[in-house]
C-alpha cells in the first residue's frame, strides 16, 4: 500500500495536548486492532489514520506491543468502570447488573472487545502480563460479590478465571453473530455456567 | 544468538521419508511453540534444532505461519483422537471419560497444549479457521453425547462453544500450576460449568 502524505484534514493538530494526543492515538488503534489481527496491523497505517507522523507515534509508544498493550490495558480500565459492582445489592443482583453492564459495553465498544480479546491471547510477556493482571481483578470482584474469599488455585479461585474465558467466547460469538440474539438469553446462559462451576468447586476441598 | 553449522549428531539425516520428516519436524515445532511465544520463534532455531536446513523446511511449510497451522492441526487431531467418545457410555459417564483422556493427553503433551492455547488464540485467519474448526467439532461431540441436537447459534450451541474455552483456561492454569492438584476436582469443577451452562440454556428458546 502506497503511503499518503500527511493530510491536513486528518491531522488532529499539533494543538493537541500530550494527553489529548495519547488517547486520539489510542482511539485509532482500537479501530484498527479491532479489525485485523495483530500481524497484519501496520504501525505507519495508524500514524497515517491518526494524522500524525510514524516518529511522534513512536514517541508515545515505543513499538507495536507497547502500543498493543496499552490498548489492551485501556480496555480493561473501561471494562472495569463500566461493570463496577454495587455491594448494596444481594450477590445475584450484582451479578445480573455487572453482566448486564458488561455486554453493554460489548455493544458499545465492539472493536475494543474484539482487539483486547481475539488479539490479546497470545503474543509475548508483557501482553499477557496485561491480560493476566485484568483477569485475576475480575475473578477477585466476582468472588467477591459472591462473598467467596479469594484463595489463590483454589476450585473457587479457578472456576472464577476459567468462567471469565467461557463469558469471553460466549460474547465472542454473539459479537460475530451481529449481536442480534437476546442479551438476556446470553446472560441466563452464562449465569448457569457460573453457578455450576462455583456449586461445584465450593464442595471440593479448598486446593483445587 | 551465532547460527551453528549443520552438526551430524543433530541430524536425523537424509535418509528419513518425507512424512517421518515431516513428523519429526513437527515434533521439534511443538517443543519450541510450547515453550516460548509465537513472535519470539525463529525458524532458523527449529531447523537447527532438527538438524536439518532452513530450505528443507520451507520445503515442508511455506512460512512460520504455516508451519504453526500444521502443529495446531496435529494438536487438535491428538486430543480428538485421544478423547474419542464410546457412544456405549450413558452421556455422564462419557463425559468423564473424555474429561479424564483429555487431561491425560495434556499431562503427557503439556508443551503442544500450551502451544496451541497459548499461541494460537490471536495470530491470522488460517490459524483461526483451524481453532475455530476444531471448537465446533469438539462441541458437536459434547452436544451429540449429551443427546442435545446441534442448532448453529442455539443456546446450547453457544454454552458447548464457550464451555471448551472455560475448559481450556482450567486446564492452562491447572499446568501452570504444575499440574500437581486433584486431576478429579479440576474435573468436578468443569463438569459443575457444563451443567450449569446446559441446564440454563436448554430452557431458553432455540435461538441464543
Amino acid at each position: 500500500m502506497k503511503r499518503t502524505p500527511h493530510e491536513p484534514h486528518e491531522a488532529p493538530g499539533p494543538r493537541l495536548e500530550p494527553d489529548a494526543r495519547r488517547a486520539h492515538l489510542l482511539a485509532v488503534g482500537v479501530s484498527v486492532f479491532g479489525t485485523k489481527a495483530y500481524d497484519d496491523v501496520q504501525i505507519d497505517q495508524i500514524a497515517q489514520q491518526a494524522g500524525v507522523s510514524r516518529g511522534l507515534l513512536y514517541h508515545y509508544f515505543p513499538n507495536k506491543r507497547a502500543f498493543f498493550a496499552a490498548i489492551v490495558q485501556l480496555g480493561y480500565d473501561e471494562i472495569l468502570a463500566a461493570t463496577q459492582p454495587d455491594p448494596a445489592l444481594p450477590p445475584e443482583a450484582q451479578l445480573h447488573a455487572g453482566l448486564q453492564a458488561y455486554v453493554g459495553y460489548v455493544v458499545g465498544h465492539p472493536h475494543m472487545y474484539r482487539a483486547i480479546f481475539r488479539s490479546a491471547a497470545s503474543l509475548e510477556p508483557s501482553i499477557q502480563a496485561v491480560v493476566n493482571r485484568n483477569l485475576e481483578l475480575q475473578a477477585q470482584r466476582i468472588l467477591s460479590a459472591q462473598g467467596i474469599p479469594l484463595v489463590p488455585h483454589s476450585p473457587t479461585h479457578v472456576a472464577a478465571r476459567s468462567w471469565l474465558a467461557f463469558l469471553i467466547q460466549a460474547v465472542l460469538d454473539w459479537l460475530d453473530q451481529g449481536a442480534t440474539a437476546s442479551r438476556d438469553d446470553l446472560i441466563k446462559v452464562c449465569v448457569g455456567a457460573l453457578d455450576g462451576a462455583m456449586r461445584a468447586a465450593q464442595t471440593l476441598p479448598c486446593r483445587a
